[in-house]
């Protein structure tokens, strides 16, 4: 049995603990999850309903070409069906990107710290990882540019960052495409897409007639709040779409996912409000950072990576113990913690007991 | 854009009309579909009530790791945790061990006729595919050791096998094993395992411990009726799931399979009850088939391959017609179509119209 050299020193998920275990272990009667960028508000009544409804065909296969939901998003984004591909999550669509596209030899390019699976699956295909340096939180385009070669075939730029929860804008961005060769992917993952006001956040799907190189990354998981369904795409061009194909197993995205995705799109209103709590609980917690005097990188996402004075590691065991699961551990930025938006009352339980956190370190210092 | 250029030829999947489309075009009121070994009786209701309570849970990601279904799996299987790993159906679990072990350059075996998905990823991989003759529609298992050599790293047996319904017996699977280098993974794809009622059949998870080198595959899509859910699983040593875990995605099944499978995995009642009825259905077609003179490889699985005496893909459409879906288009077996064995009412009728069918041929002639 011979594993794959180059796979052997990949870390393995590490499974997170149950809510309930860690309530049990800590005696917690209340534990709050801020470390997921899950959708607090849960997901649209309209795809809880489409659920439903699949229940009684859970014996038959999904329909792998995913035919409804395709044509109900090509709809609603403007876009032509062949320009679309489904995957079970974001996530196997950044995977399908680099089984279609990524030899041993070949090179790719992504930000220091982004998030985890483009190098992942870069290195489980043997490619070679370029890193370019973050610049105040943001991913520096001009730097990711100089860094393509003849061997690179991929260039991954999430915006907004995770973790970061910084943007590239429109015109760093048309820039760099339009500099870009052609013959390099430029995999433009907007997860988090919804969630941004900064009136410079390009608008990539008018871009991608422009651009045959680009791919744009959508996902359900977030503002749709159907994370545990796991259904995300990408939209390109349709060559770029036929190739990821190439890869893509025959059934890779569940039936109950197909329906609730085309249910909780048509449901704008849901969305909405989403999108509009994020972006007031986003002011109230940058300002309770500002009151605290803690720095953080201004957010467009649903998630501040927020630095704390003190080893995230150990912020994160305080809060812990006080009933708040966080996100820890980033070695770029050894102080600081990113924590998911909440509700208002989530919120400001968090600020209280983030506050207790920072006083207990000040005390023993 | 370059897509790798081994996997240009790879056929993409073309979706199957759905059956609506198949009733309108066609004007039929009533459309059976027997072409994708799916369970005509559903799921268990304990799976359907499962789904149920999962749903105002879709908003948080899935436990990455499976933690309670493989707890469940394990106690119902005699097996510990660390020897299961779950995939977006057993599909998926193929696709991970192409990707942990397979390089370019390495062999790997597989029957002439068998699951598309072994070659299909073994492309991707571009590993060498070393296909064996299926010997009377068996996989040929000393023919399969001779073509092992040090460039070897899977060999895929599938039984029983799709499309043809035989096994292999524990006679030939040990004599096969004995033989095997170490250093050869056997993957036993056994997703129809359920319905088998051979004597000779081994039990797989009993030749684990004497077997590192073995791997077994098992899905929910067939007996448990939870194909639209996409969950399978792998049984093998734990250095063989720990290298797969290598390469699997952190959030690869979904909350709603997981919670469907656990509660499936408890009801063994329905699990009974459609076997029997499998069984009972599989000799009513076979003696049917029999009467009408139709050679077939006697099945162990839910699906019959018969020899309709004329090109299979002219009575596919012969009998799409009459409103009934089955697969055609195998090249060993022109003539063989594959029939999934449905409920006794449903194959009343599909005898009645493939007695219609091979009678409109005989006046042809």
């Amino acid at each position: 049995m011979n594993t794959k050299r180059h796979i052997v020193d990949l870390p393995v998920y590490q499974p997170g603990k149950p809510v309930d275990d860690v309530k049990r272990e800590l005696g917690l009667s209340e534990v709050i999850k801020l470390a997921s960028n899950e959708n607090p508000y849960g997901s649209s009544p309209l795809a809880k309903q489409a659920i439903l409804t699949e229940i009684e065909n859970s014996n038959i296969y999904p329909d792998g070409a995913s035919v409804e939901l395709t044509a109900a998003t090509a709809g609603h984004l403007g876009v032509r069906p062949e320009q679309l591909i489904w995957g079970n999550g974001a996530d196997e669509i950044i995977l399908m990107l680099a089984r279609s596209f990524l030899e041993p030899g070949d090179e790719t390019i992504m930000a220091d710290l982004t998030f985890s699976q483009y190098r992942h699956n870069a290195v489980v295909e043997n490619a070679a990882i370029v890193e370019v340096p973050l610049a105040d939180g943001k991913q520096d385009l001009p730097a990711m540019l100089a860094a393509v070669t003849d061997r690179t075939k991929i260039v991954w730029i999430c915006s907004p960052n995770n973790p970061t929860g910084t943007i590239v804008t429109e015109r760093e961005l048309v820039s760099f495409l339009d500099a870009l060769p052609k013959s390099v992917l430029c995999v433009l993952d907007e997860a988090y897409c919804h969630f941004v006001d900064d009136p410079d956040y390009p608008d990539s799907i008018r871009l991608l007639d422009r651009y045959p190189n680009l791919v744009s990354l959508r996902t359900f998981s977030k503002i749709y709040g159907l994370a545990a369904l796991r259904i995300g795409y990408g939209i390109a061009h349709p060559d770029v779409i036929h190739a990821i194909n190439l890869v893509r197993e025959p059934f890779n995205t569940a039936r109950v996912s197909q329906a609730a995705a085309k249910a909780a799109l048509s449901d704008q209103a849901f969305v909405d409000s989403c999108r509009e709590n994020n972006l007031l609980q986003r002011d109230y917690l940058q300002g309770e950072f500002d009151r605290l005097g803690l720095a953080y990188f201004p957010t467009q996402a649903n998630f501040i990576l927020v630095d704390v004075g003190m080893p995230s590691r150990e912020a994160f065991d305080r809060l812990l113990r006080r009933g708040f699961i966080t996100r820890a551990g980033w070695s770029k930025y050894p102080n600081r913690l990113r924590v998911s938006i909440g509700t208002a009352e989530d919120n400001i339980k968090f600020v209280a007991a983030l506050e207790e956190v920072l006083k207990e370190a000040t005390v023993r210092k």
